[in-house]
Formats: C-alpha cells, sequence, structure tokens
C-alpha cells in the first residue's frame, strides 16, 4: 500500500485517564478509546490498561479495514521527567511506584510495533501546532492551565526540549521573587499565583482575610469546596472578590507570558486548560498585560489564544511523535 | 587554494568603538583593529568607520600573505533590533540617526565580497560558543551585565533568533511585578535590578534613605560618582551596604537565571560584562541562588560561569556567523 494509507496511535496517559486515538498521516482522528489509568493498582496494572487502549483502536480500525501491517507505530505523551531518546520515565507524580520505567522498551515487545514516548505538555504543544490552534506557525508556546501550569514550545516545527529534556517549564517562571510559595519548593512561579490550584487559594485566603463574596452562600461556607470555575462563574456574575482575582490572575499570567515572548520570541501564545471556558473574562485582560509588560518588538504581532483541542491534544501530538521521529511531519 | 586557508572578518560594531578581527576558519585572530564609531557624526561616517577598519585588518593581512580572495566574507555584529535575514538594522539606540539602514546592502556593495548581519549579544553568544566558554556545549544562553542585561542563546549550537529576530532578551525576564521602573518602561525586569546601572542605581536609593558606606568618602559624598565597580571594590573590602548590594543583585541574577534554565534547559550559563571582575564574589552567590530557585532536575549539571573572551566576544561571534550562513561552522 502506498504513503497515504499508513496509521498512527497516539496515546495521552494521564493520572486518570488514558485516551488512545487511531489516526491517518493527515491527521484525521478515526478511532478513539478512553479508560481509566488505574494508577493506584500499580506499575502493571496502568500498562495493561495502555495496551488494552491501543488493541482497541486498533481493533475498531480493523473494522474500517485497517490492517495492524499499515500501523507506522505508537506515540505515548506521558507526565515526567522523563527521557525522549531513551524512552524512559524517571519518575511520575501522578503514577505512584513509576521509578526509572522503560516505557517504550516495555510497549515495544508487547505491542511489537515502534513506540516513542513524549512528554505530555510537550505532545499537547505539537498537537496545537499541528491541528489546533497552532496550526500555520513555526513557533508556538503552550501553557496548561490546571492544578499546576505546564508548557510545551515549538520551535521551527519541532518540539523543543533543551539539553537533558527538562525545558518548557513555563509554570516555573518566577514572576514575584520572594513570593508565593510554589509545590515545587520555590517561591514567586506563575504556578503559584495562576494555576487553578493557585486561584482558589487566592481566593479563600482573601475571604479568611474579610473580603465578602458570594462564593461563601454558594459553598455553604465549605471554603474547600471553592473551585476555579466557581471563582470564574462568580466573576461572570459580576462578584466584586473574584472580578478582582480573575483580573489579578490576568496580570500574573501577562507577566507570566511577557516574559516569554521576551525570551523565546513565538508567533502565538495558547493557553490551554479548564480555566479557558472563561473565554474573554479571562483572555481580554490577559492580552492587555502581556502588551503591557512585554517588549513592544516582541508582542506586537503575537497572538494569545485558547488551545482548540480540549482533552485530545495530547494524545493527537503523541500520534504526530511518531510521524515527527520518523521524519515524516 | 584550499578550504583551510579561507579567512573570515568579525566585525563588532558598538556603540563607542569598532573593532574587527581577521580569522582563520579554525578560530585563531591573525590580525586585529579598533577605532571609534563616531556616532555623533552622523551615519555615513560610521558606515565609513566601519569599512575602513575592515580594510585595515585586510591590509595587515597581505602583509601575512593573506589574499583578498581567500576572504570568505565579513560579519557584522550589531545593536538592534534588526532583521538578520534582510540585513537591516531597524533602530539602534546609540547610533543616533540609523533607522531602517540596510546595512548588509551598503557593506556588500562597498566592500565587495558578503556581508551578515548578526544582533550583537547574539554574536557574543556564538563566540563564546565558538571559542569561549561555551566551547564544547550545544545549548548556552549569555547574559550581558552592562548598562543594560543583553542576551543572546545558542539551541544545538546554532544562534536562537525566535521568529522575528527579537529573542534572548534575557534583560526582561519579569522577577518582580509590579517592581522598579525599567528602561523599557515596564516595571520588575531584571534588568532594572541586576545592570550595573541598577546596582548603583539601588546603592544611591540606600544611601538617600540613611545607610552608611565607605563609598560616600571614596566619591567625596558625589553620589553620582559611584559606579558598579566600586560598590564591587567596596563590598570586596567589607563594606556592609554594599556587600548587601552585592548579595541582592546575586538573588536578583539568580531569580533570573533559574526562569531562564526551567524554559530553556541550557548547558552553560554564561555571564559576561565588567561585574564578572568581581569574581567569586558574585559567582558564588548566584550559583546558590540559582541552585535555590530552579527546579532541581533542571539545574542540576548546570555550570554557571564567566565569559572567556572578553570584549572581542561580539567579533568574534560576527566571523563565526560568516561560517554559519554559509554552513562551514
Amino acid at each position: 500500500m502506498g504513503q497515504d494509507t499508513k496509521y498512527i496511535v497516539g496515546v495521552d496517559l494521564g493520572g486518570t485517564n488514558i485516551v488512545s486515538l487511531l489516526m491517518n498521516k493527515r491527521g484525521e482522528v478515526l478511532e478513539r478509546d478512553a479508560r481509566l489509568t488505574l494508577a493506584k493498582e500499580g506499575r502493571e496494572r496502568t500498562i495493561s490498561q495502555i495496551t488494552g487502549s491501543v488493541s482497541a483502536v486498533l481493533e475498531k480500525g480493523r473494522e474500517l479495514g485497517i490492517s495492524p501491517d499499515s500501523l507506522l507505530g505508537v506515540g505515548i505523551g506521558s507526565p515526567g521527567p522523563l527521557n525522549t531518546k531513551k524512552g524512559v520515565i524517571h519518575f511520575a507524580p501522578n503514577l505512584p511506584g513509576w521509578r526509572e520505567v522503560p516505557l517504550v522498551e516495555i510497549l515495544t515487545q508487547k505491542l511489537s510495533m515502534p513506540v516513542f514516548l513524549e512528554n505530555d505538555a510537550n505532545a499537547a504543544a505539537l498537537g496545537e501546532w499541528w491541528k489546533g490552534a497552532g496550526r500555520n506557525t513555526s513557533n508556538l508556546v503552550l501553557f496548561t492551565l490546571g492544578t499546576g501550569i505546564g508548557g510545551g514550545i515549538i520551535i521551527d516545527g519541532e518540539v523543543f526540549h533543551g539539553a537533558w529534556d527538562t525545558a518548557a517549564e513555563v509554570g516555573h517562571i518566577i514572576i514575584h521573587e520572594e513570593g508565593l510559595l510554589c509545590n515545587c519548593g520555590t517561591r514567586g512561579c506563575l504556578e503559584a499565583y495562576a494555576s487553578a490550584t493557585g486561584v482558589v487559594r487566592r481566593t479563600v485566603k482573601a475571604i479568611k482575610e474579610g473580603r465578602e463574596t458570594i462564593l461563601t452562600d454558594w459553598v455553604q461556607n465549605r471554603l474547600e469546596d471553592i473551585t476555579c470555575e466557581l471563582v470564574y462563574k462568580a466573576a461572570q456574575k459580576g462578584d466584586k472578590l473574584c472580578s478582582w482575582i480573575v483580573e489579578e490572575t490576568a496580570r500574573y499570567l501577562g507577566v507570566g507570558i511577557a516574559s516569554i515572548v521576551n525570551i523565546l520570541n513565538p508567533e502565538v501564545v495558547i493557553l490551554a486548560g479548564g480555566m479557558i471556558k472563561a473565554k474573554d473574562l479571562l483572555f481580554k485582560p490577559v492580552r492587555e498585560y502581556a502588551k503591557r509588560y512585554a517588549l513592544k518588538d516582541a508582542i506586537e504581532g503575537v497572538s494569545i489564544v485558547p488551545a482548540e483541542l480540549g482533552d485530545d491534544a495530547g494524545a493527537i501530538g503523541a500520534a504526530a511523535t511518531v510521524l515527527k521521529r520518523k521524519g515524516l511531519l
């Protein structure tokens, strides 16, 4: 068969879910499988969930007439730190017991086909570059706003890994030296301020300091029930405290984006994660603050836009990783 | 003649001086010329200073038996913003009247040989990569600590330009949102804190707030005579205020370096500029703070070292630019 009938599989290995996609080389999703990671049941169990998920999309593919022989390989987007060249996961906070796991070797054997490893946030960035908000660009930076803030950098259409695969930790740009304590142990990281966790923490702190908000009614004074989504919802309804928190979050993000833009001169900055559902409430002030803080020559012409691929960005990028490593993309 | 007998010229175009080097492809400096830029006398005058300087090293080279035919080209390291591909200088703060100057076109005509343009800080980074503190590495970041803070980034042995040549503005990483006012108009840039100007400004502010220091004697109360060098000299003599300023400067630099290391994962961070004469007084605390602020996986194994090429880094890197653009390095 010709090159056009070759297929790829992308797997997003998350702490909670595994998503596998069967795609063609043009980047169209043909089949999808999602199942639990079952991380707490141990490494072996999770690995069999991965192989099960890959087998499931291949089985569905067979029904479409796609033979396993036409598979170019499987790409895995995984939490890290990890070594993309050796295919080893050093450690994964959300996967208990994962230390120095030679995942590529294990899966290559079990699946009997080429397997490639990429960091999950890098894979998401590559996915958005290939088929999402960054298509038709060569240089982009992705910020994933979740419990933490992760990121991926695409330079000249390639994932930027740095010297030993630790690059693109955009959540750990220090925006306020001697500032808030971050999960990484340092003070002042962007993540400590502008992650979903940071938003909730700053809101709860303000409430405890006596600020009034509709949120306390909504959660019936159980402050531990406050979520980032609720904060944005309250802001949308005009709640004063939450509007201020949202504005402040945009300023922190604008500062972090400005630093990134001054260093990397990307064409596009993409924000991903639950928070982007807030749309203009988030993006309008973020764009304004980024423009205020960045060098004029660097920020002019930069688009700051929402991610387009949602939860599938990582798996799509993992699939793209196969094409990249084989020199086909 | 064979490839080994080919030569290159590198020119560092500064606001005060022009330095030209005649080099061979192995990176040995054969001849050197330095003369005033005469920026205030206008663009034409400065351009004839450049051609005069290049002609001077070529003339000296002729005495060594080097024929102009064996010249591969001339590289120019210039202040910017500029366009390396088009060879146009958009604007140069230290060169009055320089706006949208097609320098490559002008010099190609006047010198009758290939001319290549590179940003001055990028050229210095490339020089240190080729023949200085970054030789034998592939990924490095250079910070030039002077009146401002400039920088250059080398990735996989190539100058990193970003999407439109504005990358590597490491002086404008924001380390303290809503902090000190920077020359760029924003608040909190590393440059506002840790440039030579920043060091002097913070020292003078502390003195005006009543802090005592040996410096006031040294400059006979003329605070405008305080220089960064004097601050470091006083710190070396154990002056309390100046020791504190130096420690604080190291912390600011450590924070900025940590952000860079978390984003770019370089092998080496090189500091250049007059301040590095302070040696361990600067480097020891900078290394400690960078380690404290950066992610462990990213900073472990990173060397933070002084530049080795001094004032010639830019011209050496400008010469290397010729080899790079011709695919010979």
